[in-house]
């Protein structure tokens, strides 16, 4: 017998058929002989509405107070869990439901964004004990003195990720509308496969250079806690995605897969004097609008005047405000200091562990790239991951070439 | 500075601009120096789409379970409570939300209709010294293990009395669609008047015989704890009807009102033996199926036969149901026993706790049904109440003669 956590999204419960059909495939998972604890989400278009509810009674004047919006959103996930549970007990299965309270979650005081802090799996460990499936709210905690919060983006992968910490699972499995991870986007390349095994390094780098299966903070909490979940879709049988800390097998593969993140811009920072505190004082600018950057490359100058540029990449509809928050500091960092910012590109990513030990990634990703006539505008490299810009207009035909060099079909 | 409680059924918060509305008065309330706790329901229209979600996903094959009824049922006083304290918030006022856990509201573990066991105040207390307004959700609590459960019908009635008297409120005020208690039906009586003040016991009486202003759990709470209640209108500023323990003036009152109850059926059991256990084997038995028996009447035979004829009265629709749940103990209480039901009748009472030291109310009432033309079928008396049958199709020339000959218009 294993102890496994189950998370369904708001597609997956998003009608009462499909919660039926939720709940047979939690009924299964424990006729084959296993403890299940299943995390679900709002029913998909309930948060949308609550939100909508949220500024009708505000108005413009003002947005919704952030504790308020928790104890509203998370009614969402309340009413799925109540409906799940009943749909269960219907089938003559015991189910009980948990709020994310009842469930010895506590988080941090940061309405709309907690973070959890502790979790008490005696109620849980005690229902699973009695031969109950239990089904439990995510997104949602509670203060240590009782107020509701929620957590924010991902916070239902988040919640069953720490509850399988938390109680020790077996296994962990995160039932989305897609199979697992691919190599790369199918829609993009049309022999890209799915991944087996996927480590957590790789899969934070693939979520951060836009493969968005899931947020990376779920990721990283998996990582640290040693939590082995599945990436699966909830419509059929498939086995998806394996994630866990990375095994001599995995290095064996040099590239696990290619990632792509469109929509962005290039913003250059051009005849930066070459002073300390420099770029401190252009990031802290861009991080008090916030705006997410990406990329970020500077060369220091090796000619004599005594400048250089420095480049990052942002989301294209941040332009605006990027050269906005950047106005002020430009006086600061020297004199003719200019910022230049372009849309029309996109980022390609190669990740893979093996890269560690294998030399000459980056210049069979170059050739690639080259042989199809495909320019490269900047990069920038991790220990497991190479990222070059290239023009938007070129980027499918640069995954293509770039996920056959790597054999990454077979 | 007093301290009020207020309570906001789903029609009053039924829309984001009714929300508003009821934001404006809490607020206007704070505003005249008071300190301020609102209790409020589900929007309307939204219990009933969480029993449909609820049949949707159980299907025909089992009823929903109560637990997890009640973790639904909840959800709709929590997003309620939610928006209007961050509508008051974006007023600019401090306005905090509480769930019936959260206020401290223990009930015992009977779902979906829950008794309140205790109150702890002491969160409520803490936050309205902090210059909070205080917004409750109704309808709902926790066991002391802390499963949700629902208060069932006239709950939120029962959380706002209950509260109030907790915190020893010196006011509670029970906003409804309607300006108050009136001394019979507007709609049948067309000059009846809005009783400025009615005793607990005369709330009740008037309740129990149609006058459905509030269930009769929540005035019994009331009268228990010596809460003193207003109902009044939340579409005007109209000081509405104050319920209260009776003063010395209120006895100088005859009569305080005339209700009526149409859609009943009379059951008569004929020729029953007069023999002890009898009474007990028919109300047994129509207890046993669930169906509301309201007056009882019963002549013991003064004929030679030994037999008497039992009656009482039920809603029409509970007739096949009351003669099926009868017919298995007809045998066992005498030969020849027959059950007959006839529905197009109408309950008549008035009510006042002035009658238990005047004399003559019983003989005035008859006096002007007989004057009428309109004849009486059963009677029944309490202290403070005398209630009869008559034709269904003459309970409105009825109710007028009766409202007429006791003055209640003036």
């Amino acid at each position: 017998m294993s102890l496994i956590v189950q998370k369904y999204g708001g597609t997956s419960v998003g009608t009462p058929e499909r919660i039926r059909n939720v709940a047979k495939r939690i009924l299964e998972t424990q006729q084959a002989g296993h403890q299940v604890v299943a995390v679900v989400s709002a029913m998909s278009g309930v948060t949308n509405k609550l939100i909508e509810l949220a500024a009708a009674v505000t108005g413009e004047e003002a947005d919704p107070t952030e504790r308020e919006m928790d104890v509203l959103l998370s009614t969402g996930e309340q009413t799925t869990i109540a409906l799940t549970a009943m749909c269960l007990n219907s089938m003559g299965s015991k189910a009980v439901s948990l709020t994310g309270a009842q469930a010895g979650i506590t988080t941090d005081g940061v309405h709309t964004k907690a973070r959890i802090s502790t979790i008490s799996p005696e109620e849980v460990h005690r229902l699973l004990d009695d031969g109950n499936i239990v089904i439990l709210a995510g997104f949602q905690g509670q203060t240590p003195d009782g107020k509701i919060t929620t957590l924010g983006r991902g916070g239902s992968d988040l919640t069953a990720i720490a509850m399988a910490a938390a109680i020790d699972a077996d296994l962990c499995q995160i039932y989305t509308d897609v199979d697992g991870v691919y190599t790369c986007d199918p829609r993009v390349v049309k022999d890209a496969q799915k991944i087996d095994e996927i480590s957590y390094d790789e899969m934070l780098e693939m979520a951060s250079s836009g493969t968005k299966v899931m947020q990376s903070r779920s990721v990283e909490f998996a990582k640290k806690f040693g939590v082995v979940f599945q990436v699966r879709s909830s419509l059929n049988n498939n086995p998806g995605t394996t994630v866990r800390e990375e095994t001599m097998s995995m290095e064996s593969v040099v590239i696990r897969g290619v990632s792509l993140e469109r929509e962005q811009a290039k913003v250059t920072i051009t005849s930066v004097g070459d002073q300390p505190g420099t770029a401190g004082k252009i990031f802290g600018a861009i991080s008090d609008a916030n705006i997410n950057v990406d990329m970020i490359v500077q060369n220091v100058s090796v000619s004599k005047c005594d400048t250089t540029d420095i480049s990052f990449t942002v989301h294209k509809n941040d332009i605006a405000k990027a050269e906005a928050a950047l106005a002020p500091v430009l006086s600061e960092i020297g004199d003719g200091v200019k910022v230049e910012a372009r849309d029309g590109i996109a980022k390609l990513s190669v990740v893979g562990i093996g890269m560690k030990s294998h030399s000459g990634v980056a210049a069979e990703m170059f050739a690639a790239l080259s042989s199809a006539g495909v320019n490269i505008e900047m990069i920038s490299t991790s220990e497991i991951k190479i990222t070059v810009t290239v023009a938007e207009d070129q980027i499918e035909e640069a995954a293509n070439v770039v996920h056959s060099a790597f054999n990454l079909a077979q």
